[in-house]
C-alpha cells in the first residue's frame, strides 16, 4: 500500500493507475463501518483508494474540529489489512489554498436538518470531494447512510458537475447493540453509551410500528421522542427516498432521520424503511 | 465533423476519444478571434471539441442574453473548414437542472472590474465551465486574452478543483484597423464602430507612452481618457501579470484593462505590456 501525503503524489499515482478505482473519502478515525465500505470497494474495484483528511471546510466554528479523534497508525494498520492501493492522507494546506471558488451546495436540501443546525457544513463537505473526486477520478465512490442527507447531496453535485462517478450508498454498520458507529462516539463514556442507544432504539421501535400499519407521521413521532426521553433532540424528520419531505409514511419509501445530544455530544442515526 | 446537441452523446463521443483533446468553450456567433483559438487548439491536440452555449448564468438581468447574436450555421461552417472533431450546441435545458451547487468565483478577483460592474457574472461562468470540462476532459483549453480577468478567474478554478487541464490563453484578435474582434461589435453601427476604435487606439496610446519610459499611472490613465473622450468609460485598471493591482508601470509586468460604452454597447479591450 502507497501512503500518500502530497496532491502531485496523489496525481502520479492516479495517472499510473488503469481499471476501475473505487474511493473511501473518509476523516480518518477509520472503524468498522469505514471497513466495511472499504471492504466493497476491494470487492468491485482494480484500484482502492482511501482518504484521510479532517476537511477544516466542513466544520463550524465552536464544532469538534480541534478534538475530532485522529489515529493515523491505526488507519493505516486498517487500510492495510484491507488491501487498500493508496492511503492519502494531506495536511489542509495541500488541499486548500488562497482565493480559492466557493462551492454553495444546492437548496433546499442543504438548509434543512444538518444544514439547519449546521449552516455551511454540506458547502465544506462539497468543497473538499469536489476536489477529491477530481484527483482519484473514481469510478465508484462508498459513502455511509450513516450520513444520508450529505450522499443525497453529494449525489446531486456528481449530476450537476457531470461527473463521470457512481455513488454507492452503504448500509449502517451497528455495534451489536444497535448504535450506529460513528468516530464521535469515542466522546461518549459509558453512560454516554447507553443513552446514545436510545436513538437507535427509537428507529427500531420507529420500524416496528410502521411494520404494523402505522403511517402517522405525528403518532410515529410522538413515540419516539418517548423513547429518546431525556436527550435532546434536535430533529425526527420523514423523508422519501428522494429525500423530499412527506406528509404520511409509506413502507419502500420511507428515511426516518434523527439527531441528538448526548451531553455535548451530537449523534445522528437513521433507518430506511 | 459530428454536432452534438446532447450531453448523452458529448459522454459517448468523449469516451471513446484517445489522445490529447483541446477544447474551445464558445458563447457562438464565431468570428475570426474564434476561429484562431480554434486553429491552435487543432494544431496542439489530436482532438479537438468546440462548444457554443449562450450561458444564461453569465448573464445579469437586464444584459444582452436575448439580443446575442446568433449563427449556428455560420458557426457549424467555420468548425468543419476547421477540422473540428465535435461541435457542441446543447440548449440550456441540457445543462441546467433544478437543486444545483453554486460556485462562487474567487475573492477578490472576482469582485472587481467586470465583477464590479456585473455581479454574479462570474459565477455563472465558471458555473458552466467547470460542466464542460468535466463533460469534455480536456488536455488543453483554448481561451483569448480579450476576457483577461476571466481568464485569471477560469485558471484559479482549474488550480483549485485540481483539475488536470493546462488553460492556454491566446492573443487578441483584431480588424485591421485596431478593433478587437467581439461578438458584441455586431451591435455597432458604421458610427459606433469608428468611436470603438477609441478603445484600441487609447491602449496603443498607452503603450507607446510607457514604451518610451513613462512608468506613472496617473498619466497615463489621464492620456487614454483624452484619447476615449467623449466615451462613458468603466474603467482603466493597471494590475500585474499575476492581476494584483499595481501602483507603478513596469514593462513585462503590466496589463491595462479597460471597458467602455459606445452608446448602449458595453466593449471591453486590453493590452499586455
Amino acid at each position: 500500500m502507497q501512503i500518500i501525503r502530497s496532491v502531485e503524489e496523489l496525481k502520479s499515482f492516479r495517472a499510473a493507475a488503469s481499471g476501475s478505482v473505487g474511493f473511501v473519502p473518509t476523516m480518518g478515525a477509520l472503524h468498522a463501518g469505514h471497513a466495511s465500505l472499504i471492504k466493497r470497494a476491494r470487492n468491485e474495484n482494480d484500484i482502492v483508494i482511501v482518504s484521510a483528511f479532517l476537511n477544516p471546510a466542513q466544520f463550524l466554528p465552536g464544532e469538534d474540529l480541534n478534538s475530532y479523534p485522529k489515529n493515523e497508525a491505526g488507519d493505516i494498520k486498517i487500510c492495510e489489512s484491507l488491501d487498500v492501493n493508496a492511503f492519502f492522507i494531506p495536511t489542509a494546506d495541500e488541499i486548500y489554498s488562497t482565493e480559492e471558488p466557493a462551492i454553495i451546495a444546492p437548496k433546499p436540501i442543504s438548509e434543512i436538518l444538518e444544514g439547519k443546525t449546521r449552516p455551511g457544513h454540506f458547502d465544506g463537505v462539497l468543497k473538499v470531494l469536489n476536489k477529491l473526486f477530481n484527483l482519484t477520478r473514481p469510478s465508484n465512490v462508498y459513502m455511509g447512510k450513516k450520513d444520508t442527507q450529505q450522499l443525497f447531496i453529494v449525489q446531486k453535485m456528481v449530476k450537476s458537475f457531470f461527473m463521470p462517478i457512481n455513488i454507492v450508498p452503504c448500509e449502517i454498520v451497528r455495534e451489536s447493540d444497535g448504535l450506529a458507529l460513528s468516530s464521535r462516539n469515542a466522546y461518549l463514556d459509558e453512560e454516554g453509551k447507553l443513552m446514545a442507544l436510545k436513538l437507535s432504539r427509537s428507529l427500531l421501535n420507529a420500524s416496528s410500528l410502521i411494520k404494523k400499519g402505522e403511517i402517522s407521521i405525528n403518532i410515529v413521532r410522538e413515540k419516539m421522542l418517548n423513547v429518546l426521553e431525556p436527550l435532546a433532540v434536535d430533529y425526527i424528520a420523514f423523508v422519501d427516498y428522494k429525500f423530499n419531505e412527506i406528509s404520511q409514511i409509506k413502507q419502500g419509501d420511507t428515511i426516518i432521520l434523527l439527531a441528538a445530544k448526548v451531553g455535548t455530544t451530537r449523534l445522528i442515526d437513521n433507518i430506511w424503511l
